[in-house]
């Protein structure tokens, strides 16, 4: 997701440091035009924008650790990674006053980051998301604007990504049982095509099984993550977490038999094995 | 459904005679110029199609006591309840061979029975499912054609099934996370809205639920039912139900709570309390 955004962010013509703990990944981006910092900190001395998109929190604060304390003061600070409540709570509270923490995930695949067209769902002071908002038009087709209070953005996306995951399980879930039945899961795609119940991610993550291919446009250790994020919310909010611990189960399960990487849609061999 | 059914036939100008267990309901097909029956055996005495359309399979097994005796010799079965594999090996069996059993599942709304628009699922023998294409013309828009092997379009069914309650559930969750969590629902809806994750479902059941609307397209009893049959269909074809299960808990539970006869969207409750 980083290194797409960053390309869209070099296409709409800003200048972009970029710093990742696997230098490889920061290398290719070169190419794009972006400058490459050694550490953390040289990478936000001179930003008035620092992005953050990493795995979850725990990696947000051990790059934080080394950047927050290099950063300008006048600084915004968009988070960018998906760190659910707790995590947002955590995160923001590490912040100077100075510098503006805006609170946004984004929606949309790699793909999407590539393109320019993600969702961006943002929270935070108003002057804040203002600044951002170059950055927005570069990497997203639309914003929805959650409010100026950090941790609003993290909720909508953790209804998004309850949705999200359930979908992908209830995808692997009736193509492996088609096919357990013996029944062709293609016939399962063209019954639902075109009518209320279908859902695009059905045809996207119900080919990639049936061909076997499960590159990732989100990966397994994502779904892990963020299925356990969704049901702490759950279980924060008063919402039955019973259906989301299934589908963390689920993806445990596959990330367990070494599919770690692979897409989520790899979930359907928690079902079919 | 048989409701909509009928009235379907009835506007392509075909003779039916109904009878249902609630006279009532009978009754009110007066009114299409359909043939009420005081009984089963009166009502396919003259038929040389059978149509069932009833709750589950001990309520076909129940009429068709009555009525498979009473049937012409040369008459087709169309069997329409959505009864499992364990439910069509069980009725197909007790059919004299004379008698063509297809089994005929359909897929849709109580509105797409009423507008001839349902999707017909089939498999039966190739000259009874010849016979029976003027119904398949009078209530459906498409046909899928399941081969010659009863249960073959059940299992399809069974697939088709398992996503529509997964959906369902998953937009009830989704709903009460968002009302849990102090944010508007309509900002999940807007969220996926044309995206590769969006479905016609999501937005059918999720403005059900925020208007407190629940008359029954599909019921929580029905709910209740299909999830059962198709963890019972993943657990016989060595698929692990453990998701399934969890959908059949939540149903089950807003069952419980006096709300059979809703719209399944009710699923919500199972979250939301």
């Amino acid at each position: 997701m980083g290194s797409g955004m960053v390309r869209s962010l070099r296409k709409a013509g800003l200048p972009v440091t970029v710093w990742n703990r696997t230098a490889a990944k920061a290398d290719a981006l070169r190419a794009s035009g972006a400058s490459v910092a050694q550490t953390p900190e040289e990478a936000v001395a001179e930003a008035d924008i620092v992005i953050t998109m990493v795995f979850d929190t725990a990696a947000v604060e051990q790059v934080m650790a080394r950047a927050l304390p290099a950063m300008r003061p006048d600084a915004v600070w968009m988070q960018s990674a998906t760190v659910g409540l707790a995590g947002v709570r955590e995160l923001s509270a590490k912040v100077d006053r100075s510098i503006a923490y805006v609170d946004t995930p984004v929606l949309g695949s790699k793909d999407a980051a590539e393109g320019g067209t993600l969702i961006v769902v943002s929270a935070g002071n108003a002057a804040g998301k203002a600044r951002l908002q170059p950055v927005f038009d570069a990497i997203g087709d639309r914003v929805i604007d959650c409010g100026t209070q950090p941790g609003e953005a993290q909720r909508l996306k953790m209804v998004v990504q309850s949705w999200a995951m359930s979908v992908t399980s209830a995808t692997g879930q009736a193509v492996a049982l088609a096919s357990n039945l013996g029944i062709d899961p293609n016939g399962f795609l063209g019954a639902i095509k075109g009518g209320s119940q279908d859902c695009g991610y059905a045809h996207i993550k119900g080919e990639a099984i049936m061909k076997g291919q499960f590159d990732p446009a989100f990966t397994v250790e994502g779904a892990v993550k963020d299925t356990a994020l969704v049901a702490q919310a759950m279980t924060e909010s008063k919402t039955d977490p019973a259906l989301m611990q299934a589908l963390n189960a689920g993806y445990r399960e596959v990330a367990a038999s070494g599919r770690n990487k692979d897409d989520m849609a790899a979930v359907f061999f928690s079902f079919k094995d």
